[in-house]
């Protein structure tokens, strides 16, 4: 089973890395380019045995213990097939 | 109009970062983690007044120019609302 997590910063923290982004693609010729936030993303492969609910639970885990600060960032677990 | 952006390592390079997480989540009593990739992850907000094939054509051009390696990366683009 395979999974797909997010980690962003909550929407009241400010996100320095993606305004640089945006200014420098705004100064490189793109200035449709309002916005720009930056975030963590992890492509992760489970145990074949595992069943949805217990790899979502386990994944729900490792996402708000280990990946994520959650005093700073949100994140989004999705399960793929 | 906003689009999210994810820039992974294609699937020959080896991602060092990934399998260093992948360890300690193990080592972190999680044998079910059988293997991580890590990604970068880019929310971006675009002008109102684009319309969604320029706006394709635009983030498609920033991914591959600026916020990936196409020799080691693979990106893609989805836009939303």
């Amino acid at each position: 089973m395979k999974a797909e997590i997010h980690v962003t910063l909550k929407r009241t923290v400010l996100d320095p890395q993606g305004q640089t982004i945006q200014r420098a693609l705004v100064s490189m010729g793109h200035p449709e380019i309002v916005a720009v936030r930056q975030g963590k993303y992890f492509e992760v492969e489970l145990a074949e045995d595992l069943d949805p609910a217990a790899a979502r639970a386990l994944l729900d885990q490792v996402a708000q213990d280990i990946l994520s600060n959650p005093v700073i960032e949100d994140y989004r677990v999705e399960l793929k097939d």
